[in-house]
């Protein structure tokens, strides 16, 4: 009988789920609407749909299907399986698991999609020879997972590695989580957003405001990558600051984990070029000697199939472990 | 035959052996002094002097000791066996292990102090009944270890968990290890001296001035504790803003490692009823909600055998794991 494995990452907007052989390589993947609006059963519905039509384009049966994996954006209860709740898909409370297996007789796995994505970077992407490492996702916010002895370190609730919320400058701009100054108050997309607006409203940066023509409320961390790629020296100010800040965040990680290997992803490193110089050389200036001179930093491997690639190594990671 | 564990603690005064049982019951114990300044060889026959106390005493042989655990103050490779620095010992890439492996035919073990700490505390104190926690000392400096499933997190060369090297404002006062706002230039004792000197240096603590017969010099942490539970408000606030930087940590530690347990030991800790308070207040703002209602913060319960037990716990290890 073949051995087939499942992984499935939801997201706000899309649902994108892949049928994979023992080694990791996807075979058939789906890839439909969340309708995030129409309700749980139908996010469900389609969530099932794409299972069906990777099985189908495959010639595969759902129990030729070792494991599901599933990555999602938490807080959620891998153990319990549920989702605790989602900003995107208005769910309080739902055991996702639960209904899941029920629906197609298939094992399933939950994490939260920095966990899965830090599992992806392990087996499939950056990390692929190293033991320990911690991946940081730089996006909306900021976010992470720690793989420490090939192995996923969720923490005893699924909140280990939630570096976007330490703490780097308690005098600094108030964070989503009601604190001031962790590291996704300074460093992540909607913060540099923030930053980038306040300077238009200021103005400090024509460049941005025309790149939004002149609306203010539209500038975002794209727009002020642009406005810096133009030259706009208050748009570089404002990526550097986000990376010396970044910097610190990374020297930290550094001197609290040890690992051989920090991987950057996330759609803000897409302007890495902009911030990524700072950070490096802040992180050097915090980090100890003794385990920077063990720690390569690089960036994510597995692009826009990060999520994909985490769901299939939440669902593989027991043989994989195994395996190795 | 019998099977015995030996555990010993090297500090900058005194050698600290215990004989153990397969429990962990210490059953005889040996305590000399360092004499650090007669070298090298002086301090390793006087380390071997204490295990064949130890051993005579319990009418016990060398082939009966099935591991030799070694708590030292690092920086130190615990893989090779290598001492590579020690601030009071004058040591440089001393091979510990093999020496005293060589003259005692046991099988050596070597953990940096913290770790070694931690270890204890999780098979001997606090931490009996937790699979995760993290044991933070806070005397001279600061320091960590964490415990993950149960085993002990090193790092990949040993240093995991330097929570103390972690940079909480770097608006904040210089640290020894040339960075601006680590949290162990806030709430280490030697800060807290450092802040105390400071104080007295401008005339606003009489008291402590007093305590220290005039001499600014001899202006320590312990004497602005006295002076604080002698009413000295400057003294208190010294205290209080040690307590809230603390506690900034405490909150990084709990979004980072999201254990069912902190565990707080280290000298500084005799004076907990000035600052703890005021820690837990910060540490409840800062941490996650998730992650903050699954962990305990206890006091360390070995007290001055932390050392010790955490060296013997650093031999029992692999057979505690095994038969918890």
């Amino acid at each position: 009988m073949k051995e087939y494995y499942l992984g499935l990452d939801i997201g706000g907007t899309k649902i994108l789920t892949g049928l994979a052989d023992g080694e990791g390589n996807i075979i058939t993947r789906s890839r439909r609407a969340t309708e995030a609006d129409l309700g749980e059963e139908k996010i469900i519905e389609n969530m099932l749909a794409t299972i069906d039509d990777v099985l189908k384009k495959a010639g595969a049966t759902a129990d030729e299907v070792k494991t599901l994996g599933i990555a999602s954006p938490g807080p959620l209860d891998s153990k319990k399986g549920i989702i605790i709740e989602n900003a995107n898909l208005s769910w309080k409370n739902v055991p996702l698991v639960e209904k899941i297996e029920s629906a197609t007789g298939i094992k399933t796995l939950l994490k939260n999609d920095a966990n899965a994505a830090a599992l992806g970077e392990k087996w499939f992407g950056s990390g692929k020879n190293v033991e320990n490492m911690v991946y940081i996702t730089i996006s909306t916010g900021i976010g992470g997972g720690a793989i420490i002895n090939k192995k996923l370190f969720s923490g005893v609730n699924d909140n280990a590695c939630e570096i976007g919320h330490t703490v780097i400058d308690p005098n600094g701009p108030l964070c989503g989580c009601g604190n001031h100054g962790c590291l996704e108050a300074f460093a992540a997309g909607t913060s540099i957003a923030k930053r980038a607006r306040e300077a238009a409203a200021a103005g400090k940066s024509k460049e941005m405001l025309e790149l939004a023509d002149n609306i203010i409320e539209d500038i975002d961390a794209v727009i002020c990558a642009q406005a810096a790629y133009q030259g706009d020296q208050v748009a570089e100010d404002i990526f550097k600051n986000a990376g010396y800040h970044l910097g610190i965040g990374l020297g930290n990680v550094i001197n609290t984990f040890n690992t051989e290997m920090i991987v950057l992803g996330g759609g803000v490193m897409k302007a890495s070029d902009l911030f990524l110089d700072e950070a490096i050389k802040t992180m050097e200036e915090v980090a100890l000697s003794g385990p920077l001179e063990m720690v390569t930093v690089k960036e994510a491997e597995l692009g826009s199939d990060i999520g994909l690639m985490g769901a299939i190594a939440v669902a593989m990671e027991d043989r994989l472990v195994i395996d190795d």
